[in-house]
């Protein structure tokens, strides 16, 4: 059985969504895709829909990009929710120029409020040189803070490399 | 003593290829190296030349850029061989426009059918910032689903970081 | 208790730092701040006065951006210091055109040396995709190499990720 909220962290095409995919199917509880992803090109088209057959079926899912709220206050105290990902929340957020603090707050206190449990997946970025430009810099430590405080708040907290889970907190199941 | 394929994943510069020639040295058996890099310049050189010296003697050598076939079949049962690295493989198979999933579906065929042992070694590249070019987007796409596949397939998983090994999979002889 | 050479590994905003102090904050012994970093623009700024409100009080503080010999040499037997970070030390010497190997030699005979324990904080910056300028790379390979050598001298090195710790060498206390 998952705690009330796991974190699933890792890099890029780092199997990390499968991973905490396969998490929440093997518990045999009904399932809820969160998905973060706006969908505005081809190359992001192509890759959401190679998650959802990945996904298989089976997953009531709700689109939310920016607010979590209501998403979040539909899963039943049965249900386990996967937010895919915290990375492109975080993003949306950016991109409308939204205040970062206010809304991580608002989405830890969503998570501790929430009937049922999560699991939540974010992007490691900052493991590579220095970006160039100011905004992913700024981007950069946002979202390196924002698993600190998700790694933080959850029971179960596991870095997936290459497919597989080094775990950073907690047991897995 | 290793297992039919081992697995050593890190960062630029993270002693993955140390790592990976120490494991096979201390096993006695011996040793085959199979090269992927294509010099094309000085900073090239100066690395391979660089990773020779670290090497030491007593390695049958190879140079194999894309076509490992004849590489890995010259393995015998009782030889080791280290593939360094698969990154540049896929890149040199990037560049040759070539198709990856193709190519990929080989080299798993050939290391899972080589009658020797065999280490690979891979870079993590997706721990950054998502790029600026669509290229280096898709070669870190490319790259992590190549990693997650030859952690899969393989019974020893090490991620190397700052010399040392985290195992993802299996146990350290 | 810390051991003579503490290694503290992390990307960007995974909180190593905090982890760092943290370690030294609770062994309860006098502490001294060793800080590189060089303050030129208003988001360094930023960052030093953030990171000093999280240390909170009672450290003694040395400014050292680039000859570390006094501050070590003042470090008495029964403080702990806290050099953050080798990676800003290693930019201010990159900038100031120094001889790297020959500053990295006498680092690691400083902190050999040094009567006191140190505790040394450092980036993780080569998981990402290969930089398109030559310095970054280079940037990359040194701090690579730095990060090895830091880890093998050390007696206990620490890989953060998101506040966590994976231990990659020794026992934490």
């Amino acid at each position: 059985m998952l705690p009330k909220l796991t974190f699933v962290l890792g890099g890029a095409a780092s199997g990390k969504s499968a991973f905490a995919e396969n998490l929440i199917v093997q518990t045999g509880a009904p399932r809820v895709y969160i998905a973060t992803a706006e969908v505005y090109d081809s190359e992001m088209e192509a890759k959401v829909q190679r998650h959802k057959t990945m996904r298989g079926p089976n997953w009531r899912s709700i689109e939310a990009p920016r607010d979590l709220g209501p998403a979040f206050t539909s899963v039943s105290k049965d249900e386990i929710a996967l937010l895919d990902c915290a990375t492109m929340w975080l993003t949306n957020h950016m991109m409308g120029e939204a205040d970062i603090e206010a809304q991580t707050s608002d989405l830890l206190h969503q998570l501790a409020t929430c009937e049922g449990r999560v699991v939540v997946v974010s992007n490691e970025v900052g493991m590579g040189i220095v970006p160039d430009n100011a905004m992913a810099r700024r981007f950069r430590d946002l979202q390196g803070r924002l698993n600190q405080r998700l790694a933080d708040q959850s029971e179960l907290a596991v870095f997936v490399v290459a497919g597989q889970p080094l775990v950073l907190k907690g047991t897995l199941p």
